[in-house]
């Protein structure tokens, strides 16, 4: 009989968008008359870009004529859009070589496959609360999870301490989900950190879209030295709504190497390259065509049309917490606004309260770790309307807690 | 210092295609004059059907307004196309539920992520030759391989030694890269063997579309218990040349069930449902849309068209080496020709005999195994031109040998 992987035993029962969705629906067949408002799990809802949608077009074109037919592509990726997203980095101030960046479907997938690379035996630092596909790949590899509480002291932003070694930290900032935003002069500890401990550091930048002052670091390749210590992962899906058309990328720069207990120097460049090589076959050319056109001129300034809109709804939301005095985390830099739960309750008590009561879907902070359990998440990826009105059943419901 | 997966250090230290490309690419900067045809690669060349363009067309055109818009879809795929391939099954004969589908981004994917669900300590067994991701992705996790021979005293088609136990059985049929087809009674002494040893069957069917004879099974599920012991992945790459465009699919039957130690009944279906619900985000709704519109009368009856045309290229190639009197396998059933290197040659001696003297490019065997040393894999994905070309260049020179 096969030996299964037994470490799957360890995970949480159900993954929390499951168990949410478990909840909503028993509470609409229940209530079917009621207009429950969705503001709960981080999903774009506008359309693409005309320029995307362009790109996506000729993509599809190119597929139906022999000339043009393309096969089997690069696992890496196509350097056109290698180099496109090499030419984003450098306009936001960043230089980052092509030949580093890999095309993938998407920051989940890359995320999770990392871990593949490293042995169980490592400390792993994961900041708690936090996206939970860093957790649950970790266990499921049997890997052994060191948490770094983030909180309101520390602004839901953990810091190194020196005291303790790590070989693996997971940073994610804009953090999913508290909306925290690391300045350049924190990530420089964060390296300094890294580099003095010869650690990795795996940083999620899937958010950087959102940052709209320019003195806070969009890449961790911001920072000096980083590219001796960090892998980057980023995703057209929040950036150009790319949620359902799939496309991320990451970056793994040549520098990073370590010695392996034999002595052999290992590169996490050519490990990435050959697991991508055996276990992927590459991104389809098609939304490789339309991510292509995302980073156009014109194609950014419209991705940048839809995140002022999701911005301009998490100001909506953000006025109505500082209205009610509730204190909350994000909602500037980042689609996400994290919010203490009115009266110390635990947070899926206040999912249960806020749904019977105002019919608005959130995320429960227990669902991103500990720290979690008294907080609760609001995204500003629903249309305008919904967003005002979740907010005035908000103002006449929390009003009076 | 993080410790990296030091298995990777067991990996052969180039992929098979890079070092074929590396060759050519030396062959041709010292020729820039010759004509090389290539009948290496296992790619597709001719273009989709129009109903798949349509159907792509469509999926981008939802992604353009608010009121179609796609977001996060099902990780496990839409509905839409589970269900299609549920009745392209039903078509084939084969009855499997729409639930016990999952869709991917392809096949390598699915068969190189599968090997996740089991833990290190299992009796592996892999034909030898066969596809490299089988073996590849076990070694990166650090898993022991027992090879079956194939050879061609059992026609490339290695069945079970009862004195022997396995707990996983990889097969390929028809096989890639003998052309090899297992019939109906061959799977089901595996069946049965699985059976007897409570052992899992991780069944490669990503070629069944090239088989013309309806006695032969293009699916294990043709066989009686294959639920109860047998995984399959299947693919639209060579179906419906979709190896740019990417989907691909895999069958975990909700049967398959396995106790682990601490007397848990463990599900595949449900350990494969978290494993791409935390490490996957599910395939682009635009790439799903291409493969609904595949599965319709239409789009089947324009993937066989060029089908067809790659099995009468299979046909000419057969008949060259039928006429000199080269012994082969594959050819029918099967993109696939593999035959024996005339004179004894080792494989990759041939490979550059091949390059030198006739300009074609074909893929040595040993690159799929210790048994393919002496032997050599044609593809039937040129074009009708090149492929009677080749087959001239080849009666020329291999006539004398």
């Amino acid at each position: 009989m096969p030996k299964l992987n037994e470490h799957y035993q360890n995970l949480k029962e159900n993954y929390l968008f499951a168990e949410i969705a478990r909840r909503v629906a028993a509470y609409q067949e229940a209530h079917p008359d009621q207009k429950v408002i969705r503001l709960g799990i981080g999903d774009v809802t506008r359309p693409l870009g005309a320029r995307a949608i362009e790109g996506l077009h000729a993509g599809v074109e190119a597929m139906g004529s022999a000339d043009t037919f393309m096969g089997y592509g690069p696992e890496q990726g196509y350097a056109f859009l290698r180099e496109a997203i090499s030419a984003y980095y450098a306009r936001n101030g960043v230089s980052v070589d092509a030949e580093d960046i890999f095309i993938s479907d998407g920051a989940k997938s890359d995320t999770g496959n990392i871990s593949e690379l490293f042995d169980v035996d490592n400390v792993i630092l994961i900041p708690d609360p936090v996206y939970p596909v860093y957790v649950d790949s970790n266990i499921m590899g049997g890997k052994q999870i060191a948490y770094m509480a983030g909180n309101a002291e520390n602004g839901f932003l953990p810091m190194p301490d020196a005291s303790v070694h790590a070989d693996i930290i997971y940073l994610c900032s804009p953090n999913n989900p508290t909306g925290a935003v690391y300045n350049k002069e924190q990530l420089k500890v964060w390296v300094d950190y890294a580099i003095a401990n010869e650690a990795v550091i795996l940083f999620d930048s899937a958010y950087e879209a959102f940052i709209t002052d320019p003195e806070l670091p969009r890449s961790i390749y911001a920072v000096e030295g980083a590219k001796r210590c960090a892998i980057e992962f980023c995703s057209l899906s929040k950036t150009a709504g790319f949620t359902g058309t799939r496309c991320g990328y990451c970056v793994v720069p040549r520098e990073l190497t370590f010695t392996a207990s034999n002595g052999t120097v290992m590169s996490l460049h050519a490990m990435w390259n050959r697991r991508q090589s055996t276990k992927f076959n590459g991104t389809s050319y098609i939304v490789q065509k339309g991510a292509e056109a995302v980073f156009s001129e014109e194609g950014m300034r419209q991705c940048q049309e839809n995140i002022s809109y999701y911005q301009e709804n998490a100001r909506v939301i953000a006025d109505t917490l500082t209205k009610l005095g509730i204190r909350f985390f994000g909602g500037v830099h980042s689609p996400y606004i994290w919010f203490e739960c009115p009266d110390g309750m635990e947070s899926w008590a206040f999912f249960d309260y806020l749904l019977s009561n105002a019919q608005v879907v959130g995320t429960p902070g227990a669902g991103f770790g500990e720290n979690g359990r008294n907080y609760f998440r609001l995204t500003s990826f629903g249309s305008r309307e919904n967003t005002i009105e979740a907010m005035q059943r908000f103002e006449k419901l929390l009003a009076a807690v």
